[in-house]
């Protein structure tokens, strides 16, 4: 089975009190689809867009890894989105230094022909508008599921609300969930997070791991307990990502399903946090993940 | 078997948006004590001082859950030890109002002859210098859990540190472990605790769960799924005295068991916020306990 993802494909700056990367592969679009592409039998197409300075050797590694381009347009006219972020010392703070929307700020995407019957759809952080639009491409959707941000939340909150009625999945993390219903309790606020629409509210804790509530379920996911973070850019993505990445490789969007699925989204992120980029992901192998979401499995029995 | 609890026992004054209480029960080693008399066949020792304000009704409370009060020192020329404390709107934020020490501030504990063999000791929140001297005077300990806060660790770090090489458990939250080692990332400071002496730091993380860490595990226990939140004073001390009632009533201290234990303790913990002191301590059932333990096992499920 497929996933389509639809996200952004950037060139980010990065500074962490140890280390400065300029220029580097990143955006939302690019951390869920490799992410995705580690769950065999799985196709990924990637939606998004680029400018005529993205590198070619970028483009090139993600067809090494069998992600889809066709839906990767490329501007020739245009520079890519640029984005720029500082972390503090202990990795909670993160400042944004600059935004450079540059192609993306026009950016009306078009499913390719190929894409329009994928199951496993996401919607990675975007305009509720723009999200909508993909969902009404889409002919035959088995799971769609968005992101978000405050952003969005703040400026879009009718679109967003429109967006919610339309997608299974709602994946927040906690202080967004916290700030589209003004309720501090976290359990409350996915509860109330449902009656918007989505059928499931995922809500990511960093460290403390992701819960996940429907009506009648909750589920605890750990977070993978990693002593070395590098870079947390794009962990939530990768989340998302390695999540849509196991249920279309086992077709099955089931309650134990989507568990595992989520238990093994933190594992992914939890290599993405190990290096700058999608450095680390180059060097993870899937026997890596298979014994990180064993320690996992070990880690929550009693 | 036997847990041994030492803690404060006082007249608490807390306000939450909702309501205001006064002078109503509380302390580190009442909230202890009580939670670690749901388990059947568990004998709960108390050591504490109270003055002679102290009402009869809260010690005839004690007595009715089968707590012992061999240990409790009534100081008739003496005031009990007050605290107050304020909360926000969302829980996150305690403001301490006032603090009397009262009958507390000279406070030197002797075990009464019947305790000095309690196999479970739970050396709640104190001086290190008050927790080593209980310690000195206990004859034939199986496990040694304390509490410590950020007072100590600032004010005593010697004392502590020579209390640290003599426990088999400390048990701290999220930002007193922070502190302790000056490192932001829980697990590593978790790792670090342990060279001080401990076989296993427990890490408390309030609506977030707990992690256990020794040298060759690492366990992830989740909070209740708390919807309402009435006053969480007192949590903490609930989990540990869960946990050790547990322990003593199984008469096992394996992995497997403190496991257990973690997540009755969390149980506890949530009936303990539902309500003022331990006014809904009083009306649970130990089936109510059961029932949510069982929640947590399925919540934790993959």
């Amino acid at each position: 089975m497929g996933v389509l993802v639809v996200g952004t494909v950037t060139l980010d700056t990065v500074e962490t009190p140890s280390k400065r990367v300029e220029d580097v592969l990143g955006g939302s679009g690019v951390y869920a689809a490799v992410a995705a592409s580690f769950f065999g039998n799985t196709t990924v197409q990637l939606v998004g867009v680029v400018g005529a300075d993205f590198p070619h050797a970028y483009t090139n590694f993600l067809q090494t890894r069998g992600i889809d381009l066709q839906g990767l347009e490329r501007v020739e006219d245009g520079k890519s989105f640029r984005w720029g972020g500082r972390y503090a010392e202990d990795f909670n703070v993160r400042d944004t230094l600059f935004t450079e929307l540059n192609v993306i700020e026009n950016f009306q995407p078009v499913l390719p022909e190929a894409y329009k019957n994928a199951s496993y759809l996401f919607l990675a952080n975007n305009s509720p508008v723009l999200q909508l639009s993909i969902i009404e491409q889409a002919t035959n959707p088995k799971l769609i599921v968005c992101d978000t941000m405050d952003f969005w939340i703040n400026e879009e909150r009718e679109a967003l609300e429109a967006l919610l009625a339309r997608v299974d999945v709602l994946i927040l993390n906690d202080s967004e969930a916290r700030l589209l219903t003004g309720d501090a309790n976290l359990v409350r606020a996915a509860e109330t997070i449902l009656r918007y629409g989505p059928t499931r509210v995922i809500v990511k804790k960093g460290e403390h791991g992701a819960i996940s509530i429907t009506e009648s379920s909750y589920f605890n996911a750990p977070a993978y307990p990693l002593t070395q973070v590098t870079d947390p850019t794009g962990a939530g993505d990768s989340f998302a990502g390695g999540m849509m990445g196991y249920l279309a490789s086992v077709g099955d969007i089931s309650e134990a399903a989507i568990r595992s699925a989520m238990v093994y989204g933190a594992v992914v992120a939890s290599f993405n946090i190990e290096d700058f980029s999608v450095e680390r992901q180059k060097r993870v192998a899937f026997s890596e993940i298979s014994s990180r979401y064993c320690e996992l499995q070990e880690a929550a029995r009693f």
